[in-house]
């Protein structure tokens, strides 16, 4: 059997979460909370999971009770961002991975190209390639991260049929400033280009900057496709509920490849995340994630500060670049599995974001992680390599 | 923006189930119980959603435990399929939904062609066109419903790169005999066709027929991607679990597709539904289920007899096929549509299972009701139309 992806393997965030489980190191690498989701949530899904009802399919766009407390929420949290129509456009998936396939597998056609700013999430590519569509991938410049649009601009052309952004971005944490959405709209305007905003670490933007959706922007909101993730807002990556945001002649695209890829999702998941929602009409758990994480990032920065680690600025998401340059010259990938094997720390390497495997030289920490697993980290960290 | 499935509207269970909304009509459209997945496993469920671990991403193939709780299970029902290796050739999706999309996006390439049989499921057209496919659709004989293999060999072709089938048969309830599946050995044999067979019903097949597997003909096993489903098994619908089994090879390209369609499914429910396979070593709860479903179709079908309905035979499935023409001549979808509105009860009108409309004359009645549903659909009907 010929594969449609013969240079796809096992995903790095696999294969570091197996090296951290076979050589004992602590996972800073894949992307997850060693923390449990809210209470109050947990108790939500057990509630709905001993009901007698609420186990069969839910609605195909996602629970309307759900829609409708997404849709209040976008509206209280998302200044100028007209709070979206629970009916039309908003769709919950099967956690923003869903989302993301079945936006490209709704828009991209065989021969379309896709523009992807890298360092980017590794299923991009790949999922844009599954459509037949061809990824144009541009280089975001270290250390900002931030989107050099001169180079964009000249990547940009007749065929782009998508572009993609991921703000907060994975793994650098990078967040578009007011002029970087400014310029993703001067780019597609007179164009059919749409966009796909990947907006997974929404909440988690520091130091009091303004956390701006696409949807918030006047040139932009028409054309966007704009991903949630319950899993990272509620430190629950395994529930795998995400949603949708977009205009209705997008959204019935999106649902009409949805129905096909999962048709549904988990309903008591949903009626637990309806309940939620709903409980919590200041917004405090959503709005309360930036200083919860900015102190994670804070208090791992300290612990490493004065060591060879260089750390990169981190303004928002829950990941930590650094260059280990003081250390080793080594490749990331060789110099992430000497960090495992004999330091007990797994990380990312980050060249797994290139999809040509080109080594800035940087490792990838995740600071989702309680205290002392940050600490103990660190400790180790400080003495390693 | 055009659409890539331009003739896809909102599916015929969806627009059922809100009709049956609508109108109050009980519901015997979509294809779901009206009862609840067992208590055990709900409280399992619950178990595992107030507990703090277990909130996290499964592994991208499914929970081990519950793998091999799978694994463990399908060797112990399946005489002849040998125990399926858990590493190697189980998958854990987000519904048999999932699986099946997986499938047709791993192995199906632009213009390759797709044996379907009709009726057919709704979804298996327009998931193999969104890969570019060609469905190639070979309508099986009224009123068995068991292919015309002269007529399946006709179709096939060179270019035939899959051969999907579905026994017990949604929504007719027929199920492959040995000789069928003889016949689809045969078919494929010295060719590179690939088969995908859903068995999301199979361990509903009554008056003590054997349910056979795809996995169990030594000339299938190894080109055959075998999809079940726990949402089926489980009374859980809206739960969204299913698998597949597949040799190692076909595996492979599978979860190259699933780690970017949805990366890994709920992890408390993987936790739950593993649980409640250990604790049933016997496999009580899979071998009860013929007969649970057998007396609900009898029961359905006693209510029925000596009126108008015409009963077609249900071998297996949780759908009746009835015909109408000794109330009407109109078109199934008016005719459906009559049927709620005027007397209360929502079917499916089995020319939505075909790609260009073709009317049997048939509609479909969902039969996985408690008996007082069952009971009071029957009474309507037996004065309907
Ligand atoms: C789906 S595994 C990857 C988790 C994640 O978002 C990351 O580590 O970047
Ligand atoms: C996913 S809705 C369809 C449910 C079903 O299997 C059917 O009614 O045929």
């Amino acid at each position: 059997l010929a594969s449609k992806l013969p240079d796809v393997g096992t995903s790095v965030f696999t294969r570091m979460t197996l090296l951290a489980q076979e050589t004992g190191a602590l996972n800073l690498a894949q992307g997850f909370p060693d923390y449990a989701p809210p209470q109050a949530l947990r108790e939500a899904l057990a509630r709905h999971a001993l009901s007698p009802d609420g186990h069969q399919y839910a609605a195909m766009p996602g629970l309307p009770r759900l829609r409708a407390a997404i849709a209040a929420q976008v509206g209280r949290l998302r200044p100028g961002a007209l709070a979206p129509d629970p009916d039309a456009e908003i769709t919950v998936t099967a956690g923003a991975t869903e989302a993301l396939y079945a936006v490209l597998a709704a828009v991209v056609r065989p021969g379309d190209e896709v523009l992807v700013f890298e360092p980017a999430y590794d299923l991009y590519g790949p999922a844009i390639r599954l459509q037949g569509g061809v990824p144009r991938y541009v280089r975001l410049p270290a250390p900002s991260f931030r989107p050099d649009w001169d180079a964009v601009r000249a990547a940009f052309s007749a065929r782009t049929r998508l572009v993609l952004v991921n703000s907060p971005h994975n793994p650098s944490g990078a967040v578009f400033s007011a002029e970087d959405w400014d310029a993703l709209a001067d780019l597609v305007d007179g164009t059919d280009a749409l966009v796909l905003s990947d907006e997974v670490y929404e909440h988690l933007v520091f130091d009091g900057a303004p956390a701006r959706s696409a949807r918030q922007h006047p040139g932009l909101r028409g054309r966007s496709f704009v991903l949630s993730s319950f899993g990272k807002t509620y430190h629950a990556t395994g529930w795998k509920v995400g949603y949708c945001v977009a205009p209705p002649a997008l959204t019935r695209e999106l649902r009409r490849v949805h129905q096909f890829v999962t048709f549904s999702v988990s309903t008591p998941t949903q009626l637990a995340l309806a309940d939620a929602l709903e409980a919590d009409a200041t917004d405090a758990h959503a709005r309360g994630l930036a200083d919860f994480y900015q102190a994670k990032r804070d208090l791992f920065r300290g612990l490493l500060a004065d060591t060879g680690w260089e750390l990169l600025a981190v303004p928002g998401g829950y990941f930590q670049l650094a260059g280990y340059e003081a250390f080793s010259g080594a490749p990331d990938v060789e110099f992430a599995e000497e960090l495992a094997r004999r330091w007990g720390v797994a990380v990312v390497p980050v060249s797994a974001f290139y999809h040509d495997g080109y080594d800035p030289g940087l490792v990838r920490f995740c600071f989702a992680k309680e205290a002392p697993t940050l600490e103990a980290a660190a400790e180790r960290l400080r003495q390693a390599p």
